[in-house]
């Protein structure tokens, strides 16, 4: 039994970093409780005084709160855990066993330097410059240089693509994106291009109206009945399926999907071969 | 001692939705081990299926792989842990023990159902918008609206506005950002906006002229001397920190910062009071 009633969830996560990784690994494991409304999570990043650690450690034994660290000081983590033994406090250190492990398998020992983020490699360089390929080629606003893509994306207005590019972006690659639209076809360099790889977004008729519904409203447009109209809607995703085809593109729906489980798969047709 | 070299380190992530988060961890991980220049990670993404489970875990005894797991079926891992300890395999388990704390304090026992990734709720339509609204809003393209962004961001050319931009958008945050150049000052309606939460990036003048230099190289620019010019960097520096008092900007040096620990700050402020 606990001592608090079942809404009042308190955690920390104390890192020696930003304690990011720790906070999505958090979040991950909260979605297992969906009926939990009210949890409160308090970030400690760069912890790296052994009395403020203490400090955290004490404050979360006076409430209650549950302890999830990424401290890559091995006497951190020791005096974490023997704290937490002595005085019942729920703890979680998500850093020492894989360090272990690894320790093990290639009797190297860890370095135990936190700040590993601040690298400005070649992999840095590299994402900035994908970020701002993908910026300057969302929405069609440009077809120059279209071999430099990584990818490009394809789809009718609603189906993620500016969304999906820049996240992919964030990760390394350089996306272009070109709306559909039957109205003003995509030039023909665009089909000219060579191993170019072409991902088509699409989704349901319905699916599509209502997302353009709702978008309309936010936007308070008028005179646009055409944009959520289904008619029109079904005649935008025949043309983009004729334009799939000739571009040989791998098609996606989008519908259920979050950005994140899309680009999984986009990604993982990028790296293909 | 470990049966394979030092350098032949492989690791098995098997999770039931993507993966990403334990890849995180692992790659949070292995940066406390430099020297480890060889590393196989092999992501075995919605695995669901307990045969197909099985199946991971006996080829990974089988190449002395560690496994890394995020799974939230219970059943699953037990066989993983039992398996493992049977066997002798190294076996990391993310999201067990959290969930048995959080059961624990709260009383509520966890759903055990992947794929909480698929949500369409308002968050995902929030974090779209932000996005949208930061593309369109990058590198001083509009001035509309500003007083829909959660913040504007200003700084000289190469101080990484538009991956900080487009990395806190990601996260949902409307983010506008203008460059600033001497010679075209950003318009006054931009000092008239009320309550613009305004950041301002700086970096020193080596620095900026380094990444200006790499940057010409790549682009192939000629006729662009001033530039990449030591004394001509200095006065935009200037230029910007009058900027920055006018608009009360709270600055932040990007010199030796991730895109992520640069955007840590950033939130942090954003999220004051």
């Amino acid at each position: 039994m606990s001592k608090y009633e079942e809404d009042d969830l308190l955690i920390y996560i104390v890192s020696d970093s930003i304690g990011e990784t720790a906070d999505r690994m958090l979040h991950a494991t909260l979605s297992q409780f969906p009926k939990l409304t009210s949890v409160t999570v308090k970030k400690f990043s760069f912890v790296k005084d052994e009395e403020a650690f203490r400090n955290i450690l004490e404050l979360a034994h006076d409430k209650n709160a549950i302890v999830v660290t990424t401290l890559v000081n091995p006497d951190f983590n020791e005096i974490g855990k023997a704290y937490a033994e002595e005085v019942g406090l729920s703890y979680i250190d998500y850093m020492t066993g894989m360090i272990k492990v690894i320790e093990h398998h290639t009797d190297m020992e860890a370095r135990h330097e936190s700040g590993a983020l601040r690298k400005l490699d070649s992999d840095y360089f590299k994402r900035i410059e994908a970020i701002e390929y993908s910026v300057k080629y969302d929405d069609g606003k440009n077809f120059n240089n279209l071999s430099e893509a990584d990818a490009l994306i394809i789809g009718v207005s609603r189906t993620s693509k500016t969304p999906l590019s820049m996240y992919l972006a964030n990760k390394g690659y350089k996306i272009a994106n070109i709306p559909l639209v039957p109205e003003s076809p995509i030039p023909e360099s665009v089909f000219q291009e060579k191993n170019l790889k072409v991902i088509g977004l699409t989704a349901s008729p319905e699916y599509i109206m209502n997302i353009r519904t709702e978008r309309v409203k936010i936007l308070g447009l008028t005179g646009q009945a055409e944009y959520n109209n289904l008619r029109r809607i079904k005649e935008e995703l025949s043309y983009a399926e004729e334009v799939f085809n000739r571009l040989n593109a791998t098609v996606i729906n989008t519908e259920f999907k979050s950005i994140e489980e899309s680009a999984f798969y986009i990604e993982k047709y990028l790296n293909k071969k």
